[in-house]
């Protein structure tokens, strides 16, 4: 068995999971500029976890300083992600050794996960069965996810940045919508991620301040989709308004707990995932009301939104990644550095670092208090919440062809020494 | 009859008309801020056309010069506008009557209307008919149109900033696509504007510039949607770059001549016209290659991402507002400011006059020369137009809440004169 004395130079693992959001990157650069302030020579993995199985790794010392500061501005996975979960030791045994002898053989010292609830339990497991085989392998893991749903961080880096570019787009369409209504379109749905939790749906409600202010309907996964109140609130707000903005999450269920998402569409091929929900809602309306609607599915637009990221999000997932790497330099294990809110208003926080135990596979939701009674706005206890998260810019550089200046890595891989191995 | 000498304050009356832009509102700070300087009174119509023919008129004296200026990074339209066409002076004679009479009753010197070909058209009916009857009325277009299918000027305000959210856009997701395509998504679809011609579709093709950048296909309305080449490319595609970005324009047709967005889906209560080409290409893609697909549909959100504007562009609106004051002011009638290219690198441009006969009803088409042979891309002629068009940026000031600090005006009316009248 190979001594854990330390290489030549110290090495740590980085790897990226899940889907990927527009700070996750300054996570990554916040990693890799401590740790080479450290001397510490970091390897990213390959499209997430995959890449330490199949030991396809990238040594990040072969980017120059300029790259790596500019992956705090750059949105994506700069080193690929994937989805994959490690389930238990038992089904996955053979895997989490496989990892075990990939960190083994390039004697790295440190494993940084980049990731959300799974995430920090794989981590975690990684360094319980180091112990096992015999090699002492520090796990940490780095917050992230546009969901907000990690347990014991006060929010999760790339939600503020998801829940900005919600709140903003729909003010704008909304003032599009407003300016037409006499005419147009009466009726607009903004559907926005979130399959379980409201949380994203939530912060286009900081849009708006006023009774009278968009957007008028939000509709929650937490909640069972109530067509009868739905119809008379959007008619009622027509009415009222002359124009009604709903932001729909994804993840809405009628009363028989199917998504609306897939109870409604059919398409010419039989399909029934096509996903979305607005065209559901959409079609409700024009069919109940008669009002002239349209809708929105920014998809993918809203978490890769770089452009538009809220500079407290792009701060603390920047803050996550350096104390990871300081968790790690002072001999922490299992740990995940987590963002404690210490004031709203005007917002304060700081980093501590959390047992990965807590996380792991825990899920916040969010809480019913940030709901209203009639199940279709946010509360004052939300906007208490939500408000900080979205607050300070902090755009890319642009260059001159009008395009933000986004880095694209090298990523030089790193010569391989085991056999291939097939996940 | 009134006559036609001048009141204590002259007045000019401005209305938006059809689809409002990120920009709109830039052209109308021009207006005012110069007709201001001249000492000149600005009334605005209250949702278009429709406020001129209710006699719906606002005093846009009443804001203040800080609001003002405000319109200029504010989206959507501060007025209204609407969708409401006059047709011929024989089908909508009493219409052009009316118009002339509210004119009169307000004496009102000179009609400056923000918008597409349409308008173009009635300002220059109104200017007719004002000479016929009597009043001496001069008719000043803003050129407005996302489409930028605007005959004569050289690109349209309001194209060059969804151009920008396009491709800012593209190149955003497609960073999140490439970093999970491994056990995610490969093929990702974006539905962008553009009934008719493909300008706003083609704008996509400048987040890259090389063979393997994203968009790898881009659909043109000008071309029959033909489903073995889309197919095909995107398999190629996948299997070279391992993902695939494809930019759609809501305007593809079948070979049939139905738009595909409507030949593909149907939902549960039978409506065929829910919208949406990007999820019928995806059932294709699904159903043909068996990829895992995401989609997205902006709508709105990119004619009104005010957040995202082309400085050319918003500096181009508030150019042609300040033209056609000082072309009314310099006794000019039926005619429109356009933009004239003398550079395209680095990018020159200045205003001239363009009369309104040659604007109107005519549509600008997009040069066969702008679509690559193949059909899926953008040429280097066409790059070499749209490339100045998204350049600069031009945010919006931001207030501490984390929103753009967009202004509502107040809106004062103007004391009615005349009866009611029923458009």
């Amino acid at each position: 068995m190979k001594s854990n004395a330390s290489p030549a130079t110290d090495r740590l693992l980085y790897a990226q999971s899940g889907g990927v959001t527009a700070v996750i990157n300054a996570s990554a650069a916040g990693v890799i500029e401590t740790a080479r302030a450290h001397g510490v020579k970091v390897y990213a993995a390959r499209n997430g976890i995959l890449g330490a199985l199949r030991e396809t790794l990238i040594d990040t010392s072969k980017e120059s300083k300029a790259a790596i500061a500019a992956l705090r501005h750059t949105p994506g996975g700069a080193f690929g992600s994937c989805r994959y979960k490690l389930k238990s030791l038992d089904t996955h045994r053979a895997e989490y050794e496989r990892l075990i002898e990939v960190l083994r053989a390039h004697d790295i010292r440190w494993f940084l996960y980049n990731g959300g609830n799974d995430s920090a339990d794989t981590a975690l497991k990684i360094s319980q069965l180091g112990k096992a085989m015999g090699y002492d392998i520090r796990c940490i893991g780095v917050p992230k996810t546009v969901d907000n749903d990690l347990a014991v961080t006060d929010c999760s880096p790339g939600f503020g940045s998801v829940a900005k570019y919600t709140a903003v787009s729909t003010l704008e369409a909304s003032l599009d919508v407003a300016s037409m209504a006499d005419t147009s379109t009466k009726v607009f749905i903004l559907e926005v991620m979130g399959r379980h939790a409201g949380w994203i749906a939530a912060a286009a409600g900081l849009a708006g301040d006023h009774a009278d202010a968009p957007p008028h309907l939000i509709l929650f996964p937490e909640n069972v989709f109530d067509e009868a109140a739905f119809l008379a609130k959007v008619k009622a707000t027509v009415e009222r308004v002359g124009w009604c903005t709903v932001v729909a999450s994804e993840g809405i269920r009628n009363a028989a707990g199917q998504f609306l998402a897939e109870a409604g569409t059919r398409d010419a091929f039989g399909h029934s995932q096509l996903g979305g929900v607005a065209p559901v809602l959409a079609a409700l309306v024009k069919d109940k009301l008669g009002y002239k609607y349209h809708w929105a599915l920014p998809d993918y637009l809203q978490r890769s939104a770089r452009h538009l990221a809220s500079k407290t999000d792009a701060e603390q997932a920047y803050a996550v990644g350096k104390a990871a790497v300081q968790y790690a330099l002072a001999g922490m294990n299992a740990v995940m550095p987590v963002i404690v809110r210490t004031a709203d208003a005007p917002y304060r926080w700081k980093i501590e670092p959390a047992p990965l135990s807590k996380v792991a596979n825990h899920e916040k939701k969010m809480p019913r208090s940030f709901i209203t009674r009639d199940g279709f706005g946010i509360t004052a206890a939300a906007r208490r919440y939500l408000a900080p998260l979205i607050q300070g810019e902090a755009p890319p550089p642009y260059g001159k062809d009008g395009l933000p200046a986004y880095v694209q890595l090298k990523n030089t891989a790193v010569s391989r020494k085991l056999p291939d191995f097939k996940p």
